[in-house]
């Protein structure tokens, strides 16, 4: 029998999306699920709804309740949380590179160490140097960056963008098994159930 | 030493705040916390954002995953769940009517009387003889309804709906202990957590 699978869909300027990087990858092994890791673009889904920001920053009372819901998820998972400076990151070449990365261990820790720099660090992770930093940590191979930048891979990654939105996506994280759609850190145990019962 | 005690704020309208009525009170009731039953008014709080309907029905995907993950959750909890037509309802006499009742048993048996209504037989609550089934059917005291809608009764939903503002209320359902603010029926567990460690 196959293993139950799960995509993870997440957008690296996303809070809760760190959440989810962080925990996803000890509770998928110990669930046997599979997972595959899809970086996609939260601007043009919000763009296509009005906004030009994120919502936390529009909806003020909104925003500030999820920093303090953050604060302490973050403790509970032993995580640490900061408010990175600016808020949203531009998170483009992250998701490049992500988009780029062969699935494996090394884009895992590759994502996860984008998460880290940029929400326990506060490190700027539209700077290229941090990039190549995360990069040179996680071990992948040399030259994606490049390859991240190739006319093609910016193409996929408009792909994903579009996938997402026909899937119904409309913020992050998300976890889709088969056709169900389950979003928010919050539904990453719910999640896994399903794939291992129904997956 | 006290019992925890914790502020249930509701909307009668809001799709998740019906679950987190349905589960409550047992839940409360094994962990030894105290509830206090908030009924309030979305309506004010989404019209100083810029809404003039619920976020579920201005943002499509976002309904769609709304009513999609409600029927998950309903399943999951042992409740059935329909889309009641309007959607949202009208909840403004159910509210005054929740905040004229004594905190009690009969408040909260109206409380989810409504709900079900509602959400399980798909009534309309501004039907005053639907209010007036649940009334009845509470063993709230005979009267309240015109209580409920005396100027008194009015002012003090309004108060209340005030006070929920001031408290960094955006949606519902909520759960409130002390400074401490948990939204969503998904949060009820960790709120009841806090409130036995930290109430």
């Amino acid at each position: 029998m196959a293993r139950p699978k799960l995509e993870f869909w997440f957008e690296f300027a996303s809070t809760y999306s760190y959440l989810s990087a962080m925990r996803l990858p000890s509770m998928a092994q110990a669930a046997g699920v599979d997972v595959v890791w899809r970086p996609f673009l939260l601007g043009p889904i919000f763009n296509s709804q009005g906004w030009k920001t994120s919502p936390f920053n529009i909806y003020q009372a909104k925003g500030n309740y999820m920093w303090r819901d953050m604060a302490r998820r973050a403790e509970r998972f032993g995580l640490s949380v900061e408010k990175p400076d600016p808020f949203p990151q531009n998170s483009l070449l992250a998701a490049r590179v992500a988009q780029a990365a062969p699935e494996g261990a090394q884009k895992v820790a590759f994502c996860q160490n984008v998460y880290l720099m940029e929400f326990s660090e506060g490190q700027d992770i539209s700077d290229p140097e941090v990039i190549a930093a995360c990069v040179e940590l996680a071990k992948l191979p040399e030259g994606i960056i490049e390859a991240a930048q190739s006319d093609e891979n910016k193409h996929a990654l408009r792909l994903s963008t579009e996938e997402a939105g026909r899937r119904g996506i409309f913020g992050a994280p998300n976890f889709v098994v088969g056709e169900e759609l389950f979003w928010g850190d919050d539904r990453l145990e719910e999640a896994l159930e399903w794939a291992v019962r129904d997956g």
